[in-house]
């Protein structure tokens, strides 16, 4: 936690402007896109003016929550009394909103990814939130406004999205709260999931399949691997966007402790997804060959031809197992 | 809600009791098993003699949670004070364990099925608790027991699996509270989700694989469906229950509003399973060929050719489609 300024002052502040711009980050994901519509809601029912000032056009998944909130470019506020970048603190994720951000009176940032520090006049940065909009949460809760059930319902999308809907380790008995408190609001709980994840694409269902076809258990049934070719993502007429659920399938199987999955990029390069179960540490791998990420979830670029890579990744793999007592049993 | 007794009123009889039996239905699944354990569990420290009486082992995910405390046939207890038959208010789903539960000297019901009525002496059978598990949580409340670890382990596998880990529409504001409440007794809670739900069977993966081959998308993107035919179950070494899943990744496909996987049995008849997403109604195709179910989960039994059986639910889902304005857009 990392902050110069509490929630219940933020509450204060924003109740004491008449203008607020709100920022989310760049390819705004459920929790920065949520947190954003439930205050910018939040904010214009008690009589301010607030808009969330986006790059580009919300994420299909998450656009049913936007409502009238998401201005881009040319219709933004110029000059608001206040500035509040969400669920980012690092400058590079707002580009070319940067100069728009800097125009606010007063500059705030509330986030939960411990990134290198706050930026902004004031900030609060607090890791051990499940999701940011745990903290605009208690933000409307501080300013005494009511939670209005659109506001009730962009939040419980943040959260549902950042936990994997309650299922990561990151979610908290303060999560559960927050949930049941957002359903009494009156959401319709039922359309946020058929919305959230009732919702997949077909191609992405083809990768899979594809990609299931071409994996290895390897490492006496503890290491899983398989690509994401080009020709795989053509064969399903998808996208990159499509594959990157693969990791999850692989990571899921029952007595895998590592998974990786090599995705082949458009300019030949190898992105290299990894996964750890329960007692593996990814980052430590991936960190050998440039990348980084957390102990369960890490990543790396490679520059070698396919065939090497995929034999490089099993021998680090199995390698990293080696290391492991036991697993989840 | 139908009842005879209330929950404090079963809580002071177990407190008043000295040996308890608990019956979970067969096929116990993580509600009925997880109920039964975490009350065993209490029971005992709470100076009792109890344990789980059950006709078979439990299944393979969920016994994590059983401990010591299931028991077979040659060592229950014989006509203990308590009797209590848990997650199931029907005789015909603890057969071979009837005579044993009409040995007690006071027979309870505790369930959230909403069946033909309670059986035994005493029952409390409340249709709206997402779990059975939420109800015997209150029973421990009003026993004034401690929530052991154990205990709340086993709570949180009934109410998750319930559930399907707070996503489905049974969920409430309670189910979440009680969340909160297990996280802060102590519980390994990612150990809990390795063991629900990152143990997936290699076979689950490659029957889905080969169900979605041979998918068909009709009725505007509205329809899916496919088929589990034996041969797909014996290329993956597979048997009938690795392809339950298959009807979900259907339902959840981008655009379906209906879908319908036609599973061969071994005997040649072919088992319907039916899911809705929002405004469909399956339960209603179901009916007219002897079936029955939920409103958006049914199933049917069919005597007639793959092919028949193909274009007959072709059919009538395209027929029950055109009566739905618009779906959840």
């Amino acid at each position: 936690m990392i902050n110069n300024i509490s929630l219940k002052e933020i509450g204060k502040m924003l109740q004491d402007a008449e203008s607020i711009l709100l920022f989310p980050h760049e390819n705004a994901d459920g929790d920065a896109l949520g947190s954003c519509v439930a205050l910018c809601t939040t904010l214009r029912n008690e009589g301010k003016r607030a808009s969330v000032y986006v790059g580009e056009k919300p994420a299909d998944y998450i656009s049913f929550i936007a409502g009238d909130c998401c201005v881009t470019e040319n219709l933004r506020e110029e000059n608001p009394d206040i500035c509040l970048c969400v669920d980012c603190s690092e400058e590079s994720r707002i580009p070319g909103r940067l100069n728009a951000y800097n125009s606010g009176k007063v500059r705030l940032t509330v986030d939960h990814h411990l990134a290198t520090g706050g930026f902004g006049d004031y900030y609060y940065i607090d890791e051990k939130a499940a999701a940011t909009g745990e903290l605009i949460y208690d933000i409307i809760r501080e300013m005494g406004a009511e939670m209005s059930r659109p506001a009730a319902e962009a939040l419980f999308v943040a959260i549902s999205t950042d936990t994997g809907n309650f299922r990561h380790s990151n979610t908290t008995p303060k999560t559960h709260r927050m949930a049941a408190e957002l359903l009494e609001a009156g959401i319709d709980r039922n359309r946020v999931m058929v919305e959230l994840y009732e919702n997949v694409d077909l191609r992405q269902l083809k990768v899979k399949a594809a990609a299931l076809d071409e994996m290895e258990i390897f490492a006496g049934g503890k290491g899983a691997i398989t690509r994401v070719s080009r020709d795989m993502l053509d064969g399903a007429g998808a996208s990159d966007e499509h594959g990157e659920t693969v990791i999850d399938m692989l990571r899921d199987i029952k007595g895998v402790e590592i998974a990786a999955v090599l995705k082949e990029k458009s300019d030949g390069r190898i992105k290299v997804s990894l996964r750890a179960k329960s007692a593996g540490r990814v980052n430590e791998i991936a960190a050998k060959f440039g990348g980084g990420g957390h102990v369960k979830a890490a990543g790396c670029t490679l520059e070698m031809s396919p065939e090497e890579a995929l034999e490089t990744m099993k021998r680090e793999i199995t390698h990293s197992l080696e290391g492991i007592s036991g697993g989840n049993k």
